[in-house]
């Protein structure tokens, strides 16, 4: 999960730059991006998710408040998300961020 | 977070009925449904995320281990995620589940 503040307001508005990052950053990543699913609010802030191999990257972003909130849920070891996230990060140009991890489906 | 376990896995497998679980668990939530994305894998699973307002329903399946994954991701007071988590965990009749609740965007 990425909190990422400070992000530039304009990107974070810009929702046929956000409908390429994710997939780009879920690609870079090494996964296989099976289908999205976006979303553009009125007066601002967008919504979308890209579906990958039992995984998924969302986004939500709050322009008013330069704020995003970005989770990557990831299977197995194929895919790097450390990779996603800086992706991420570096587009939105956020100047604050923070990284929490947690694992999931301990069987 | 709804950690799932011993669910029922010929559900967990069915593509078509979580396909409409989750965006009616968001509608009795109070939630709007602006779009979705499923997949389901080979030879077992599914994954699949439903994009509401500012929000997002995600279920990442294991039927061989009778477990889901869900996220219920949601902005503001307006959706009663307890409902949706407690219309899904009925639905997948797991028998042992767990919720973990975290706070987003604290600015």
């Amino acid at each position: 999960m990425l909190e990422l503040k400070d992000c530039n307001r304009e990107i974070l508005n810009d929702l046929s730059f956000l409908k390429t990052l994710l997939p780009d950053a879920a690609t870079q990543a090494g996964a296989a991006v099976l289908g999205d699913s976006f979303h553009k609010f009125t007066p601002h802030g967008v919504s979308g998710v890209v579906v990958i191999a039992e995984s998924h990257v969302s986004i939500h972003t709050w322009p008013e408040h330069g704020y995003a909130a970005v989770d990557i849920f990831s299977c197995g070891t194929r895919v790097d998300t450390d990779i996603a996230a800086q992706t991420i990060i570096k587009a939105l140009q956020s100047k604050n961020h923070s990284i929490i991890e947690i694992q999931r489906g301990i069987l």
